[in-house]
Order: C-alpha cells, then sequence, then structure tokens
C-alpha cells in the first residue's frame, strides 16, 4: 500500500453491482472514489454510472485501472471465477493492489486467495457482511475482517464510507468464519422462533398477544422481532432469499466439517431449509421456514 | 369477587416463597396486602414473616383465611399436591375465592384447575412469568394470563405490583400455552448461541470480537448478549438452572405431543440438554449447553 492509498479519494474496482454491491459502490462515489465497475448483467451498473462511474467489461480490465478492487458476487463459485480465471484478478491485478472479497464465501476460499494473492505481490482481506439491503443503503453495515493487520488498516477509511460496525477478526478466513458464526446462530434461532408462532397457533393463541408477552423477555431476538410480525401477517416476500441462505448454510456445514465439529442445530436447520426450498419457496425470504413447521 | 377484593388491600395467600416467590410475595406486602404464606421448607418463608406475613401450616389453613390464593411452586406434581390433595386448594378454598397458580407447569393440568374449580364455584387463573429473580425483585415480571376475562380484570390490580408486561392471553390454559411459546424460542435458540460460539473458538477466532461483530445484527438475541459473554468466560453459574428449564421443556414436548406438533428443535434441544444432564451439570445454567457443543 502506497501512501495515496490509504485516503479515500482512490481508484477503487468494484465487481458485483447487485442490490447489496450497488449500494456499496455508490457510497464509494459519494466518499469521492473514482470507481470503476464490472457486473455480468451490465443494466445493473447503470444507476451507477449515471453517478459518475466507469464501466469495464471484464474482471481483468478492472484490475489493470485499479488500487484497490472489491468484488461483491453470489456464490463461492463466482468468486473462484473472478479471482482465478484466466481473465481474473490474481492473474492482472497490478503490483501492490489489495484484492477486498465481501462475499458470503467459504473460509478455506478466503484462505487460498490470500496465499496465491500474496505469492504475486497483492494484498487480500476477505470482509464479508451483515446488515442486507437496508445496512447496504444506510452505510450502517457489520463488516468481518480477515487479513493481515497492516491491510486491514490500509483499506479501513473506505470500509467505513460502506460500514459501522468494522472488526478485524483475524488472519486470512477469519472475516468468513464469523460470517459464518453469524449465520449458524440465525439459522437455528429461526428454528426456534417458527416453532414457538406454530405451535401457539395450534394452541389456539393470538400469535399477537404472544409476541407482545413474550418478545421483551429472554426469548427475544431480531428474528422475533423483525420476522415474527411478518410470519404473522403471512408475509413471506424476501428480506434474505431462503436460496441465498441455503447457500450460506452449506458453506458453514462444509467449514465445520472441515473443522470436524458436529452442528446439530445448523444440521436440523439445512434439513428444514431442504424442505422449505422442496414445496417451493425458495424465493421466498428465510421467515418462510415457517410454512414447514406450521401444522393447520 | 366483592368490590372489596378488587382493591390492593386485600387479603392473598402466598404458597411457594422460593427465590421467585418470595420476591412477589414481598410485593404484595408492599403494596398493602395482608399476606399468609406457606412453603415446603419454612424456614425460607422467615424474611417475609419478618416484614409482617402470616404463617400458615398448611394449604388448608391458607385457604381458610384468604380471598385471593397465589402459588409459585416447583413441578406439575407439586401444583397437582397443592390444588387437588385432601388438604389442598380446591376441596377448601372459600366460595369465591381465586386461586392463581404462576408456577410454571402444564397447559393441561392448568385446564383441568380451572373446570374443577368452576364446579365449585371457584374462580382460577393460569398466569407464568418470565423475567427471571431479577424480574421478580424489580417487578418487572411479564405476565401471561389464562382464564375467564372477568377474573383476569379483577386481579389485575395485584399483578401489576409484581409485573410491568401483563397479558391475558386467552381462556384457561393460554398463560402457560404462552409461556411454552417462551421456552420453545429460547430452547432452539440457545443450540445457535452455542453452535455459532463453540465453531468460533474451533476456527481460531477471538470469541469476544465475534460477539462484537454479530449480536447488535440479524443474529442478535437477549441469550447471545447476556448469556455469550457468560460462556466465553466460562461462567456456568445459573441465571436458570438446567434442571428446571429441562421440566420446562419436557411439558412442552408433551403439550406439543397432545397438540400433534412436531417440534423438531425442541426435540433436539431435549436431546442436547439430556446430555448436559449426563454430564453433571443439571445445577448449572441454562449457557452450560454450550459444553456438549463445543469441541476441544
Amino acid at each position: 500500500m502506497t501512501e495515496q492509498a490509504s485516503k479515500k479519494e482512490k481508484v477503487v474496482g468494484f465487481i458485483g453491482t447487485g442490490i447489496m454491491g450497488a449500494s456499496m459502490a455508490g457510497h464509494l462515489l459519494n466518499g469521492g472514489c473514482t470507481v470503476h465497475v464490472y457486473n455480468r448483467t451490465k443494466s445493473r451498473a447503470d444507476a451507477l454510472m449515471s453517478k459518475g462511474a466507469i464501466w469495464q467489461d471484464t474482471p481483468k480490465a478492472v484490475a489493470e485501472q485499479c488500487e484497490v478492487i472489491i468484488t461483491m458476487l453470489g456464490y463461492p463459485t463466482d468468486v473462484e471465477e473472478v479471482y482465478f480465471g484466466a481473465a481474473g484478478l490474481i492473474e492482472n491485478a497490478k503490483a501492490n493492489a489489495v484484492l477486498i472479497d465481501m462475499t458470503t464465501s467459504s473460509p478455506s476460499l478466503a484462505k487460498r486467495i490470500a496465499l496465491e494473492a500474496a505469492n504475486k505481490g497483492l494484498a487480500a482481506l476477505d470482509a464479508p457482511v451483515s446488515g442486507g439491503d437496508i445496512g447496504a443503503k444506510e452505510a450502517r453495515l457489520s463488516i468481518m475482517v480477515g487479513g493481515e493487520e497492516r491491510f486491514f488498516q490500509a483499506i479501513l477509511p473506505l470500509l467505513t464510507l460502506m460500514g459501522k460496525n468494522i472488526v478485524h477478526q483475524g488472519a486470512a478466513g477469519a472475516g468468513q468464519f464469523t460470517k459464518m458464526c453469524n449465520q449458524i446462530a440465525i439459522a437455528t434461532n429461526m428454528i426456534g422462533v417458527s416453532e414457538a408462532l406454530a405451535y401457539a397457533k395450534k394452541a389456539g393463541l393470538s400469535q399477537e398477544k404472544v409476541l407482545k408477552s413474550i418478545e421483551t423477555g429472554a426469548a427475544g431476538s431480531w428474528s422475533l422481532s423483525n420476522l415474527g410480525p411478518r410470519i404473522i401477517n403471512g408475509d413471506f416476500s424476501p428480506g434474505f432469499y431462503v436460496k441465498h441462505f441455503m447457500k450460506d448454510i452449506k458453506i458453514a456445514i462444509e467449514s465445520a466439517e472441515e473443522l470436524e465439529l458436529p452442528l446439530p442445530g445448523l444440521a436440523l436447520a439445512r434439513s428444514l431449509y431442504e424442505q422449505v426450498i422442496a414445496i417451493g419457496e425458495e424465493n421466498s425470504g428465510t421467515q418462510a421456514l415457517y410454512k414447514v413447521l406450521s401444522v393447520d
């Protein structure tokens, strides 16, 4: 990292301008960065270009222009392609460039990226986020960062344009490991929230009144207070898609298996979300878990 | 209920003066009630007697003195004995007396009490609480009430001496059903909290830092923020005993079976808490679940 690179007025590449990525790249533009963008579906970068972002036709073209490149993609396979493909970032990034993967992806892939980047004289960080589309829009993301401390310090000013709760969790992979902790806690709690409301209904109670009695105490959780009312109102529209959550659950299970750590709650969540997908709810929000636990 | 009985300055019986009950009965004394007490272990009522409570040697003796009788006991079998025993409340309560069971007990037992009470011209309510010893001490309990609306309205002034979030949930049993919703949500979430922290440790992360990243977002919960730090510090002392939680889990599972509602998360929680008890942790706090999910 050069002195110049630690300032906010830098040249940043942003690959992956979906709902989350578009908001995040927008904050970089607002923060004074020059932003080069690439996205598989070009039209999804239109709004950013109207705000001054510069379109590039490939990840390689982005890499050739930028000292910092952020990726915000879908699946680990997408990450692998953008980093390791022939036209990818590892092969084509400028000397001393910093690569930041903000996709929720696998810890072992994050470690591999860091290793291969280092072999090329590049810096790499894994920096997945939580906070969803609203957190991205309002620059209030929680950002969990893995990688060398000096790289983290160098890009912290950039991250502060996008998030509020930014924690360096440790070496390469630690950001992804932390995000998996987040998803593990959510997955199992969603079972409890769904079962509590399914039981309330079956017992003939008013689910609204039950929520009023239990949400402020030891049963309280973000999911109970935010997704509970949606379940009660029959609103299964996506805050966070079942299909994306399933991706995260699978990554977490694979990672736990690598660590030889049995996670029975997470395994149960996977099998229940498989049922959610089997009934055609993969494009619903994660609260659709209720549909397979509730019995009329 | 007479006019007199709806005022706070009434004659109340309190059976079961353990940690919770002693605090609750103390609030009734402070609120101007005359309080007759009985407890299996008399010494646990000493502090209340020094504040003016009147000792009675049996539940029957309490029943003969009082227009309202509150029970705060341990197990459903204790409730059965106090209500249905030969020297019990149903047999010996004064005409028009109101019986309030604040024990966490089974919904079907609450319905049976209400029915048998009605047959004798007595009123009965189930009114379990959440908020623990601190909530009891500070009169901030959440109180979930089942039974006839007119009985609820009549004793609401008494309940407000002990709690803040007081909700009439429906007919007899509805209070216990609601408490079971609370315990179901807690039980499954405790698995998620424990697995997230076990995974964090196994991945070599700092559990403190992970908590900082995840507790304010969608993974956030009362248990994560209140019991997570205890787990991290190796503090497994009881806020709520494993053995008491296991009692509640069993009641919830029996009740769900009666309703023909499968609750796989709760079933998993039972099997995991059985393991917690098997390793000798029944007198630890519920966060000891971590011990059977964490792997060194």
